[in-house]
């Protein structure tokens, strides 16, 4: 017996200095805190996204995945993309979705369109104009902003000069402005940068499905979306799409764009855009997220968007009269710029703004955000997107502000 | 009633028209195919990945989210590090994951430790290099590479004579070349280069968990890993990590990294690498990806690395002698450089490799794949990995080959 164990443990040893050739063993511990548990809370995600998951689109997360090139796989892919098409309402061939967040969207669209010493103009009213500005900085454009505090927007004639001024072969727009609660105007915008030889970049992560776009009516030349908000899938895929201008400005560029990963020559083979008769492996695309993401434009195209556009503006004008009705003031003064996804509310007088939110959170399971970028300090924020944007849960909110102003004495002045 | 409904229709008119100002209505309809049911097959995946995802991270896949930003969500990140560091068996304060597949990590190590111009060395032994090569390329590096065909690998005296010559400040190689079967030797090659002022970054996609890793002791400046291989979560995150010499050197560049999405200092800040007491927010990071990533990281550590190690040894060896036993020919002659993960198989003659996994699949709903860049047509690959890593999907697979072999008559010369 005794001898057997010294055998075991011989070749144990044995085995064990093979696998390690010369360069001794583990030698770091497994993580105590690893072996606890996973443990998440349930919570109302009313805060600027991501939203709350439906049950329908969890059972899609949970899935035994696929290969990401199995035929099941690439039909996937094709229902995601003319699920998009209809969201959009876009009939470009060029729509798919990014393997990424938003972010990873907006460097796309940069990455593919423009090239180092060509001149862009972003419009900057909050976080995501800061942000296109410095993407697009990074890779050597020349960047020109047009700047309004949070809450203002940009006229037709503010763009008008600052295009021919700048002649830019692309002009970026917050369609959605979640950091400042303005959803901006679009008519007429497309024809004005095409009249420019200018294409148009619109972002459109916080407004997809919660308000109206039209993206061919609109001359929109690059429209992208994020997962998590209006259509409720966890965050990590971005449906994008570029018209035939865009197109023509990506796939005739002297130099290749700087990334592999974004390469939309690439990409546009993988998703089965580029005429092709065979797809070729790229990367390996988040097969769960895509499961997700169809679910959800599944469920929007069931609902139909102009029935999803309906219900955020109901609901969001429930919220806005609630808020009033308190003695809240909204953030933003014109109704008709107000975004109907996320809604801005000027922090009451006296108060401090962490307290509320930290009170929402603690006391109600409540999520309600501050500002970000520009709006910080500003603004209280709250999303009511696709799954979430209903009456009783504006009414959840309505009631943890109500509790949050009684109970949060210590911030008053 | 007539009355009532007449209202009714004029409200949704009305309703309809204030939503959609001048632009005209939607105009494209639901998509057709987007309104059946989601469907997906049970299979095995033992191709060279993505793997199967064992039910216990699915479940942590269909887990309600929470905010990107919650102190919860920062703890679960807190924890998905310290699984990384024992996983890669290091003790880097710069480990992370990244929010998107394996490549955003190549590029990400490429995009923060290169600038425009610098001296980058490359071996290519199968299209990982290829790849990375094209990534350094394309942010306009100096690309030096030293090439061996698919199923080759490279003496260190080869390394250190293309180090000599090309001066380069970082040196890539695969760890575990899934396109041609080869698990790469380690010893020595860290402390070559740092004796040549170079950082040594490794991808060990392929690899990680099933063959041995010492990141400290090897002397690995950069390490990145796949979260869908051995670590059975989707794809969509991506693990790594950097020494104090290659922060170093990518946190002193004289310019900014290409990518906003991928800057190592922003990613730092988010994932509480940098020492600041406050996490800003950055992007939105993949949270239900990294509730799996954080289950796939609790199960190495409960089960152990070296038990991990020797599993995948042990289950590749049964795989080899079985297929050997059959008449197959493994593609890689020498054992010690054979990938424990990933087996090549030289196609037997008179057979088109197309014709026997297409069996495989049809027949036995069993995955196997031709091989990748370089070794296209050469090779078949299976890969069992992880949860996958059994003798009895061992069995499966060679019961599917055997009755593949029987059944593409066909084929035969």
């Amino acid at each position: 017996m005794c001898g057997k164990v010294v055998q075991i443990s011989q070749c144990l040893k044995t085995c064990s200095s093979h696998i390690l050739s010369s360069m001794g063993s583990v030698s770091i511990p497994p993580p105590a805190s690893l072996l606890r548990p996973l443990e998440t809370p349930q919570r109302l995600l009313s805060g600027p996204g991501p939203s709350n998951v439906p049950p329908r689109v969890l059972a899609a997360a949970a899935r035994q995945i696929i290969g990401h090139m199995h035929g099941e796989m690439l039909e996937i892919m094709d229902d995601i993309k003319k699920g998009i098409q209809y969201a959009f309402q876009t009939q470009n061939n060029m729509t798919l979705a990014m393997s990424g967040p938003g972010h990873v969207a907006m460097e796309c669209a940069i990455f593919n369109t423009v090239e180092s010493g060509e001149s862009v103009l972003v419009a900057v009213n909050g976080i995501w104009g800061e942000r296109a500005a410095e993407i697009a900085e990074r890779i050597g454009a020349r960047v020109n902003t047009i700047v309004k505090p949070p809450g203002g927007y940009f006229t037709k004639e503010e763009i008008e000069q600052a295009l021919v001024e700048h002649k830019p072969v692309i002009f970026f727009l917050t369609h959605g402005e979640s950091s400042s609660g303005v959803v901006h105007p679009l008519d007429g915008i497309g024809d004005l940068c095409h009249s420019h030889n200018c294409l148009f970049l619109l972002d459109a992560v916080a407004s997809l499905g919660g308000s109206p776009i039209l993206m061919d009516k609109q001359g929109i030349d690059i429209l992208y979306t994020g997962s998590q908000k209006v259509l409720n899938s966890p965050p990590g895929t971005a449906p994008i799409s570029f018209s035939e201008r865009a197109c023509k400005k990506m796939f005739h560029r002297k130099t290749k764009p700087l990334s592999y990963f974004l390469d939309m020559g690439w990409l546009a083979n993988y998703w089965g855009c580029d005429g092709k008769p065979t797809r070729t492996y790229h990367h390996t695309g988040p097969i769960s997220g895509f499961f997700t993401l169809r679910e959800s434009l599944a469920i929007l195209a069931e609902m139909g968007l102009e029935n999803s556009w309906n219900r955020h503006k109901e609901v969001a004008e429930h919220l806005h009269k609630g808020l009033e009705s308190m003695g809240f003031k909204l953030f933003v003064q014109e109704k008709h710029v107000r975004l109907p996804t996320v809604t801005t509310i000027t922090v009451p007088p006296g108060y401090d703004w962490r307290e509320i939110t930290v009170y929402a959170m603690k006391h109600h399971n409540v999520e309600i955000s501050g500002g970000l970028g520009p709006s910080s300090g500003m603004v209280l924020r709250v999303g009511l997107m696709g799954y979430n944007s209903n009456k009783a849960n504006a009414d959840k909110v309505l009631e943890a502000l109500r509790e949050a102003l009684k109970h949060c004495h210590k911030s008053k002045v």
